[in-house]
């Protein structure tokens, strides 16, 4: 995959910065990933404008083996090879010696994903910042096939996809207005992404009033640092279903780059969150009496409708 | 003061329920601040429509003592009384004894000044969400006084007002964009605030999508607790002249309420914090020259032409 | 149940105290539970000379449910009641609403439980210091019962009750070792906990230094201010069978209190957390196979014996 | 340096772990530091038998000024070079962009070291368990010269070293408890560290309740993982003359550290932090005063006699 093909994301200057950190190699005694330097400093792009791209990270699964090894002693090598130890730490719900790696991200994402992800407090974080620079005329559109109507069943997400008709429509609108947006915040600054000035006669309005104007689907980006029992929990809840798409799509990036990362924590993340499911109480109960070969109906569950139709649709009942 | 004057600000309904909480007592054994309970819920108004108001708040200026006594022992209670052990600790950057208070506020302000708001991670927040409900048709527009240009001296701040020609060409601007964009946000909704759909014919895009078209000076609102150290974190930061004048005036909002709650931690706070100077090695040295009445030049300090243009100014030389 | 019974547990002094603090009532606009008022500052004895008392909260369950309702809209009120609401949040694992409430506990408790709680993190703490302050001449000494031998199948827990004759000599060295370390600790202070000089003719060691000797079956105690969400982590973890008995007990008291405090939350916490229970990927295949009829055995499972074994006991096969 | 010399720090199969660490060599294109390579896995013996060694790290100097420069945009790049830029961030408290830096270390320390250590809540810890594991028959003793008399002036520090024979005692007192604690935890274990029962007639009390009998100046040890700003903060507070001593050295030698890994981000520190002073507004109020030739006495400044004196040192007056 050329990742570096659609010019809008990247730009000349920063394809040959990229290239000029690639070329870069130094020896090290740190653990090493050698699928994560294959990776390292490349733009993987998102939705039409965006992406995620690897700056840097520390520490491999064996990291975390060994933070558990200071803790749980050298006894522990005996009874349990590395996978098998990952594998016990996740069940369990061990955090803190996946929190021993880390990696740093520089992502590109509209506005409005970047309000969903900053909700994660325990990461660290640098924006680009529109009180100092004059952002870019990027905004994003979403491809037709995601433009979806409301849903019914769940009240924050989308159902059907609009008509052709409803859908042209809507391009039509959020082309326009965030063109007219990004001109008049051009007008208002008296100057352009060049750095130009557009009229001598004028002042310009500070940078931190006109960017008042761009709406949130107009992309912002940072660098993004945060450790790896942290990015599981992010990567658990971003790629569920009920997730938004637009921020889904970067989850589903991330988690490929942790599989090349900690392939051993990766296969226990799946097996253990992504692939689990918890039975409540009520549910372990249901599930002993229909094992015992017991009818059970909703009613004597105790259990609300919502939940009762999911648990029979993961049973698959 | 009227906090209620202005009707844009709080809906009918909203001050039906806010004087319907106001009337509600009870008895309590918990610490209690008369000044507070004047306060609680009534909304203090900030910029055009937006506003803060304390929903709930835990512990006062004996809170803080006695937390540091726990530390300390019962010792500290001879020597110290409790207007001087709080000067102590602010003095001393003791930070425990203040997590120990807690203050919930419910705030509503533009999307941008929430976007600078949230970088404090050390709170904990439910915000309005815009993939659930439909929010409401208001926007910031700044008042004529409040447009500068850019700064030339400070590349993050803003610098003289504009004429009144471009002034007026600004909020023609911001308005027509505003209302544009939020008529957009109801055709591709399909539906309007109070629920009606608008052509039967159509279906409506998902709200988490058609939210895209709004842009940043739009209004959220949260609600927002957070410990008394780390609110005077927040306060320090973005009441500093540096900050930006929108996320200042709700700092200047919240420090009038910290001082109804806290007198004595506020009073140090005044004194150790706002009003504080830090000098580095370099300039501690030339206080050092100065005082033994020896001449001292930038080149002979090793600081900077900024630092050295701040320190004069501080000195007031 | 009188909770004042035991004299070693608070002092005199400490009784009138809290006496005193339990008299005094004040009116309040805040959320208030009756409950908790009743409980408010009486130590709830835990071990032999450990307390935990409620000095303030913040918030009830309708304060969870006043924070969802910002984030999810007006519209939830009509299609769900506060209880409803809540076993939502806690089955979809939503945390920003119950970080809405917050209290405040007054501990006391063996060094060495102190040492495992402070990995809570997401809390603040103001524990009494051994620098400042001369530590009372209190330790923790198991009763017998709990005298457990090294467990074989956990290799962090304990087995069986050590025999009569083993036991005692734990128990004989455990007092003469603690008494002869306090009363060296004296010594070498040079002063009793009553302030009095012990050897004119000597210094005494800094405090600081002579706690060194002292060894973490003795008590320390702290204030303790957690939000709910964070509250309850702990509480999963803590009461857990896994988790030592001597810190086990103080989470069984504190789980009492949220029951008292937030008794919706309560229950949702105790049907999708406390008896719940994870069904990872493979343990899900296997149960939708068992409820099909087919036979199913570890090795075509892909499990480990030791989830196998756990599974099968779970499912009560 | 041979920092291998003390045989007691580092066991001889832990020297050939570390020896065979620091042979591996790998290929990176990650930011790498010389120094840091250099210091790679290198124990930093501290107190008699404590030690500090780099893990892992990530990031340099770089890294801080690439995360400026995205929030700050490229214009930075032409006025600032990167020292200037980074006494900047050190200057104006920015935070974020020291987080971008991260470094894990293996410490291991006494017990009440480790106390005060772990307060420091935004970093990463796997620590030994002593439910898991047995420890070390080692402890820490102080110097001679570190035996200090309790502060009359600093509450809660050391003053004037005690008599030889005062002295003398204290070290007997110590030594002679924390063999008899290990004694008594070994046959409470009924097992020695290097696994062999002692009388095959007993059980062996658990390893989770005889770690009960060992004092607090028994060493533990853990990894480690922290960014950059929380850890110039950790060593402003640890450096300071009123920390303890014995946490003091830990942090000397984590600052020496600093100054191999960041030396830019280090003069700044040193220069903004380190040796800075911070003028309250009363004490600024002073200076200028002093400035203008003008006569000020204590009363006339409003400060507790403490802040004056202190103020006066500061001065050189």
């Amino acid at each position: 995959m050329d990742t570096l093909e659609r010019p809008a994301t990247v730009t000349q200057t920063q394809r040959t910065e990229i290239e000029a950190q690639r070329q870069a190699t130094h020896e090290t005694r740190r653990a090493t990933v050698p699928a994560m330097e294959a990776l390292l400093y490349q733009p993987i792009p998102v939705l039409d404008h965006g992406f995620v791209r690897v700056i840097d990270y520390m520490g491999d699964d064996a990291a975390v083996v060994q933070a558990a090894r200071v803790s749980y002693g050298a006894g522990t090598k005996k009874i349990r090879e590395d996978a098998g130890l990952i594998n016990y730490l996740m069940r369990h719900r061990h955090t803190s010696p996946f929190e021993m790696c880390e990696i740093k991200l520089h992502a590109k994402m509209p506005i409005f994903v970047a309000r969903e992800w900053v909700r994660h407090r325990v990461a660290n974080l640098n924006e680009i910042s529109a009180r100092f620079s004059i952002l870019d005329n990027e905004f994003y559109l979403p491809a037709p096939e995601q433009l979806g109507a409301q849903s019914r069943s769940n009240r924050q997400g989308r159902g059907e996809t609009l008509t052709g008709t409803e859908s042209a429509r809507v391009l039509e609108i959020l082309r326009e207005d965030a063109e007219r947006g990004y001109a008049h915040y051009e007008e208002m600054l008296n100057e352009n992404i060049a750095g130009e000035t557009l009229d001598p006669a004028k002042s310009g309005l500070a940078r931190e009033l006109a960017r008042m104007n761009l709406s949130v689907n107009f992309y912002t980006q940072w660098y993004w640092k945060i450790d790896l029992h942290n990015l599981l929990h992010f990567l658990g809840l971003r790629t569920d279903p009920r997730a938004q798409y637009e921020i889904r799509v970067y989850a589903d990036a991330i988690l490929e780059v942790v599989k090349q990362w900690v392939p051993l924590t990766h296969a226990a993340f799946m097996d253990y969150r992504m692939g689990a499911y918890e039975l409540s109480a009520k549910g372990l109960a249901v599930v002993r009496r229909l094992l015992r070969g017991e009818q059970v109906d909703r009613e004597g569950s105790g259990m609300s409708p919502g939940e009762w139709r999911e648990l029979m649709e993961t049973l698959e009942r």
